[in-house]
């Protein structure tokens, strides 16, 4: 079982977990910005003679050169296949570093400490590494658990408020699937207090949630498609304003693929009004509106046939009945989907 | 579990597995050589349809560019996580084919069809999966088993004499880890009869040798260490062979090896000598001899002391106190294998 440590003493989970372990060389792989900010906040005895592989920041740079450039960063060093891997970043390093660890000579342990919130409280739990390859995202990977993830909200005072609500779209997604009770919870917080100690508990149920699926589903055969809520739309989202021209940021994407899907919900599976109106007013409230017009419609269908988790060309969907009660696997027709996308807009304002 | 089987009618069997399988699209991995010499033999209706994809023969070709080209291929024609990849050829075909299926959207099944006897009694079973990166052998892979190893003596035919003897080496490295019984009816084999029904027989024992030590041990943490036996001095010859501009096979040098650890064997943990002599004569009757001088010996330590798998940079041996009775993680020292190399030199009649 994969150790999850929720904590803001870093330095001193860094220093258990390598005390008495054996490794016989500790690596730390980062990108530009956490080596320059991050870094020096975890430097520890434990760290002392560690070597530093860095790597270009953002998601262009989760490319196979990336990938070979840490192979060989580690071999050029000297691991063997009792060194350790610490992977200090957000989504793209956690999820490249756990690839690179996890085929370094068949496998090397690695550890991921999160600095982002999206990474705390998606990628760096839950086994899936990955880097994107011919213009695909996360096309090449494999499931591989890091031997530990040091989760700290100590970090987020480096990030931008946007990271923040990226971070939180995933938590409102887990707090669905999770009650009635932690979906209110999320809603009731206020985004912009940056209390490090209330958001830790919350980030600290939020990954139990994710964990409790992905340990029934490792594989992602079933259940763990649940954690699908809101990607659906979220991701068609993302590939058309990319398109257009005007990236947005995963996480906001998810939150307004959360709205579109939550409406689906209510339609399809009579998924409560009440908290549909709820969450739409909380997501206008802090993320504001992705802009669509009916003339959209046929391209947002389009990217959702062709979505990576699509098996048969059909569009499939995680439904809640209500918070806590999600079915897996629902084909949506291109009639439900507009419909959906005609209340989001209404919902939205726009 | 992993399912292997043992038969002569591949067809028949490729065509039962794929049956009701469900898979949306199948690929076939060869090799320049396989895919001339052997996909014509298990063309049938189950494989019509088939995307073949074809690498370059050789270790040589064992590579990250190789890689690469498997994965563009089965996205260019539509793999998704339910398509299956059949890898049609030797270690090189399987342990790449392996390595793409197991990474490719986070992995899809495969089956391996080993070409070779090496392949079929060594690579194609047990997980192992991985290219060459940096000079490295196997320097990046992931342990993932095949869904189904179809094994079969059918296409030794299509190999040169000197591959036979090179699988039959790591034979007769298993029957040595199994029993008197098994080592005796391996030395009474006639190389030279291709009796294809006969050999499947002994393939089949000598594989199910390796699946339950891997079953034990699956990540190599001790117990699979015993499937080194041999390898160490092998690996030491392989290596100093192609230093010196005279390549040998992976087959002979495990031969070669194999004797030498065996005479470790008999001075460190009371081997029985008659059998070390059989053993010698075998390999000496049907490999011929390593040449080696006693000026040779640094630099053949030297190799053994910077093994992968030796990880305090100790000489690593698995040794056997008789035949069925291995102890693995045995440390020797340079005196010790100076005195086995010049016995194995009595042997070798050099």
């Amino acid at each position: 079982m994969q150790e999850v440590l929720f904590l803001n003493d870093v330095k001193g989970a860094v220093s258990r977990l390598l005390e008495g372990a054996g490794y016989n060389r500790t690596f730390v792989l980062c990108d530009d910005n956490t080596a320059r900010e991050v870094l020096p906040l975890v430097q520890c005895e434990a760290l002392d003679g560690a070597h530093v592989i860095t790597i270009a920041a953002g998601d262009a740079h989760k490319t196979l050169d990336s990938l070979a450039h840490v192979w060989s960063e580690l071999g050029a060093h000297g691991a063997t296949r009792r060194s350790l891997l610490i992977n200090l970043g957000g989504g793209v390093v956690t999820d490249l570093g756990g690839m690179a660890a996890s085929t370094f000579k068949r496998g090397i342990d690695f550890i991921n400490i999160p600095t982002t919130l999206l990474s705390a409280v998606d990628a760096a739990v839950g086994g899936k590494t990955g880097i994107n390859f011919n213009g695909l995202k996360n096309e090449i990977g494999v499931f591989s658990e890091a031997k530990a993830v040091i989760i700290s909200t100590c970090f987020l005072a480096t990030l931008p408020q946007g990271e923040i609500k990226s971070g939180f779209a995933e938590m409102l997604k887990h707090g669905m699937l999770e009650s009635e009770d932690e979906f209110m919870r999320l809603l009731d917080y206020d985004l912009t207090a940056a209390d490090h100690d209330q958001m830790l508990a919350l980030v600290r149920t939020s990954v139990q949630v994710k964990q409790r699926i992905v340990e029934q589903d490792p594989h992602e055969k079933g259940l763990r498609r649940a954690l699908n809520l809101g990607h659906t739309v979220g991701h068609a989202f993302e590939s058309f304003a990319l398109h257009r021209g005007e990236p947005i940021a995963h996480g906001y994407a998810v939150a307004w693929g959360l709205v579109a899907e939550t409406v689906l919900s209510h339609l399809k599976r009579g998924f409560p009004s009440e908290h549909l109106h709820r969450l739409a007013r909380h997501v206008r409230d802090n993320y504001g509106a992705f802009h669509i017009t009916c003339d959209d419609y046929q391209a947002l269908l389009n990217y959702m046939h062709h979505d990576k988790k699509s098996v048969s060309g059909e569009i499939n969907c995680s439904l809640l009945r209500s918070c806590g009660a999600v079915e897996t696997g629902i084909t949506v027709t291109d009639d439900d989907m507009r419909a959906a996308l005609d209340i989001y807009r209404d919902l939205m304002g726009i």
